[in-house]
Parts: C-alpha cells; sequence; structure tokens
C-alpha cells in the first residue's frame, strides 16, 4: 500500500483511535502519525506502545502539515473541535471523524466551510475496555465502516478516507448521513436506552426488598449488559440524535404494546406473531 | 452422601432433567434413574450418554416403588402431568420440579392433595443447548436454586429436594412461590421480552428497506440474544405467569417513559438519573 498521508493528526488516541493509529501504521497507509489529546497519561501510553510516532496536547499546534485529520474523541467534544481543524488547516488537507452521530458533524463541516474536505465516518467497532491501553491493530477487521459523504464532498477526499479504513481490514459502506443515524438509533442506540432502562427498573424493585439479585441469570445479564455504559457518551448522543433516537423508542413502544396487550388478553397466536418476527431478524444479523 | 433416593423418575431427559440426573448419580443422591420423555431418540441419547439407568415412555408404568419424581418437562406440560404423579406415587414419594414459574404448580398440587410432598424447585440454570446431549453433570455447580415450600410442605421432604441440589452443587435458596414468580417476572421474563420487542422493532424498520442489518453491532446482539428463544415454552410463561409478567413490564414502560421525556427536553441531569441507577444495580449483579 502506497501511503496515503504523510502526517496525520489523530485527535483522541483512545481504542478507536489508537487502534487506527495502529492499524494504519502497520498497513503502510499513514506515514507519521501525531496524538493530540489532554491527558498526558493516554498520550505517553500511545507512544510508548507504538501506537503513533508523536503526541501533543496542542490541537491548533500540532495541525502545521498535517494532510489528514482523524477526530476520535466523544463525538460533542468532536464537533466542538472541528472549528479549530478547518481553521488551522489548509485546502489540501481531508478531515474526518468516527462519531456514532452524523448528521451533526457533516452540518458543522458545512457552516465551516469544509464541506468539500470533510468525510464522516462511523466505524462499527468497540469494546469494553477504552484508552490507548485497549487499543490493537486488528481491532476494524472485517467490521463495518460507514462513511456518510453528501454531494459536496470531494470524491478524492472520500477515495482516501475509504482507501485508509480498507486497508485497516474494514468494509466500507457509503449511506446518506440523516438515514445513518436513523438506523443506528435502532441498531445501537435503542439497544442501549433498553439496557440502562432494564437495570434501573430491577435496581427499583431490589429497592423495594425483593432480593431479586439472587435470581438474576444469565438472560438478565446479557441483556443488561450495556447498563453501564459511559454515561457522558450516552447524554452526548441522546442529545445529538434526540430526534432519531425518540422516534426509534416510539417504534419500539408499539411493538411492546402489542406484545402487552397480547398477554393480557392470553392471545397466544399475537405472541407468537412478535416472537416469530424476534426470531426472524435475529436469525438474519446472526447469520451475516 | 448417602443415596437421598433408590427410585427416582426424571419426566423430561433434557437439559435440564438430564443434568440432574447426571449430577445427582455422579454424586451418590441418586440410585436407580428412569428417565421418562416422550421422544424415543432423547431417551436413547440420555441412555447411551448414561444420563440414566432405564428409560421409559409410560409415565404411569414407571412410578411404580418411586420415591422421588422430578418434573423436567416444560412447565405447562409439567402442570397436566401432576395428576398422572399424583394418582401413581404412593404418600411416602416426593415430587418436585424444575419449571421457571412456580404458583401454578403449588396451586394445582394441593389441588391434586399433594401440597404435603411436592416441592416446587427453580434451578437458576441452563443454556442455548437443549436435549440430553447438551446435559452436563458440572450445570448446577455453584447455581442458585430456588425452593417454594409453603406451610403445608412437609419439612422431610423440603430437606430431601434441599439436599439432592446441595449435592448437585446449587445452593439452595427459599422463598415464597409468589414472591419468586414476581422476581423472575423482572429478573427473567422481563428481558426476554425486551429482547423479543428489540428484535421484532428492528425487523420491522429492516421491512421498511432501511438496510439496518449491516448497522448491527455487539450492543445490539446481546441485548436481543434471547430474541431467539423458544417460543413455546415463552408463550407457556407469558400464560402461567401473565400477571407478574404485566405488572414487570409497566414498571419497566415507567422508567422508559422517564428517560423517554428526558431526552426529549434535553434534561441531562434525569437522564443521568436513570444511567446512574442502570450502573449501580448492574455494578451490583456484576460483583455477585
Amino acid at each position: 500500500v502506497t501511503a496515503l498521508a504523510r502526517r496525520t493528526v489523530i485527535v483522541g488516541t483512545g481504542l478507536i483511535g489508537g487502534s487506527l493509529a495502529a492499524s494504519g501504521r502497520r498497513a503502510g497507509a499513514l506515514e507519521h502519525v501525531v496524538g493530540v489529546g489532554r491527558g498526558r497519561d493516554n498520550l505517553d501510553h500511545a507512544r510508548a506502545a507504538g501506537l503513533v510516532d508523536e503526541t501533543s496536547t496542542d490541537l491548533a499546534g500540532s495541525l502545521d502539515g498535517a494532510d489528514l485529520v482523524v477526530l476520535a474523541a466523544p463525538v460533542d467534544a468532536c464537533c466542538e473541535l472541528l472549528e479549530t481543524v478547518a481553521t488551522h488547516t489548509g485546502e489540501r488537507c481531508v478531515v474526518t471523524d468516527v462519531g456514532s452521530v452524523k448528521v451533526p458533524l457533516v452540518e458543522r463541516a458545512t457552516a465551516l466551510g469544509i464541506a468539500s474536505r470533510f468525510v464522516a465516518a462511523h466505524p462499527m467497532a468497540g469494546g469494553v475496555d477504552t484508552g490507548a491501553a485497549a487499543a490493537r491493530a486488528d481491532l476494524f477487521d472485517e467490521r463495518v465502516v460507514v462513511l456518510t459523504p453528501n454531494p459536496a464532498t470531494a470524491a478524492e477526499a472520500v477515495g482516501l478516507v475509504r482507501r485508509l479504513w480498507e486497508a485497516c481490514g474494514a468494509r466500507v459502506v457509503e449511506m446518506d448521513a440523516a438515514a445513518h443515524d436513523a438506523a443506528v438509533a435502532v441498531t445501537s442506540h435503542l439497544p442501549q436506552m433498553l439496557a440502562f432502562c432494564l437495570s434501573a427498573a430491577a435496581g427499583r424493585d431490589a429497592a423495594r426488598g425483593e432480593h431479586l439479585e439472587e435470581l438474576v441469570g444469565a438472560g438478565f445479564k446479557d441483556t443488561a449488559r450495556l447498563a453501564r455504559s459511559d454515561a457522558a457518551m450516552w447524554a452526548a448522543i441522546a442529545r445529538l440524535n434526540g430526534g432519531s433516537i425518540l422516534a426509534a423508542m416510539d417504534r419500539f413502544s408499539a411493538v411492546w404494546q402489542e406484545l402487552r396487550a397480547a398477554i393480557e388478553a392470553g392471545d397466544e397466536q399475537a405472541l407468537r406473531v412478535v416472537m416469530s418476527e424476534a426470531a426472524a431478524f435475529k436469525s438474519r444479523v446472526d447469520d451475516r
């Protein structure tokens, strides 16, 4: 692989940013990589682990000469950092991100006049552990990465970001940003909200002295696995993708009420309609 | 361990019944074990795998001389089979079960006049695989088994069933049957209903052509893991424990509406209340 970028600045060298640095350098797609962050410890770890060539806590100062900037901080921080990046990078510098919500970033980039060179991206990868310590070069193997370019985005910029992710082993899919945000509201944000509410509801019951903890098994634990997810990150996602999340919650609630009515009426056929739809979709995603 | 029963009849030699047979015999708690079922193939497998000493498809005929009967068929079938067991066993034969709903079995046993010798039990163990082929002697190691005796239950009968499960490596907890059913409605039946509805809702969205499958990640898969669970079993549980399930669903819905309102209002503090309650309860059950 010919190098796609000589100087790359990755803002946020956590699990995703650190893994992209490691993977892109290993593949030869990225030459010199600068890791930028606020926390010295995490940056030092990223440097010591060989994820990046250089580190900095000064975003504006590190951007000089960059031909690729990857925003890999929390999604709300990335929205704010876009202005600094737009101001301190040249016309030939491609800017991308890794956030799980795309419309606010695309809108912000457009408002800042960098729509042609901003390529919004969302790698569908992650893990329970976070920080540079959890980063690994094979994190994106076989994973889907969604790009949400629009007519204003330069084809060469899209091509560069696509080739970068392909070099990291990912499968790239292009979608409309709004369609992306509506889809992840269902596939990612809705399960997250369900896990929060399941665990919170059980916690309230337990607080009434029902000794529920003893009766918690593997089913509860898997369904509520996400209940300990980072609150700050999810508060930001709920703010940035609120409309789509509310719509997804309401479509869930319609099915929920249907199931509830079936149980109340003892209508086994109606119950089985929901169950068979559930099994069918789960089979489809398991078989992928 | 001194043998607790010389002739044990286990009705249903699937994952639970087969594992109990294997575990109880290995521990020396059960001497001769007869596996009873309707399907010849599964019984042959149980016999060939050494889970049981003898098999039969004739429940009534196998009960002669039994001093312990374990109902390990689907929970609705167990309710129906209790009459045959009550009729064909003597006063000294202890009857127990392994169903995940307890009140209907206790009520049926009482109506059949065997309340003193029926010990309702619920081992909190299971697995994705089913049938005798999935049975294993260590399935109950460290698992909780709930017994729900009442004042009518003879102490010796409770003691026998308790010692059997302890011999199998389980930790025995006694609860009131109605309290058990209300608790599992939250810890087991509620997550199951959420998984069904999450997967069904996503399936309906996907059917509208939104290409959701590509955006399904690990979070969705875990939250919806139970979506392919056995429909017949869950239809029976929904029927037998409908009241408690509806109440648990409604308490979930109250939290769900609270979260929805917080997102709609952009009220991060209210959102964080639910998130922190969720994290706190999940931490408690993870730390157990």
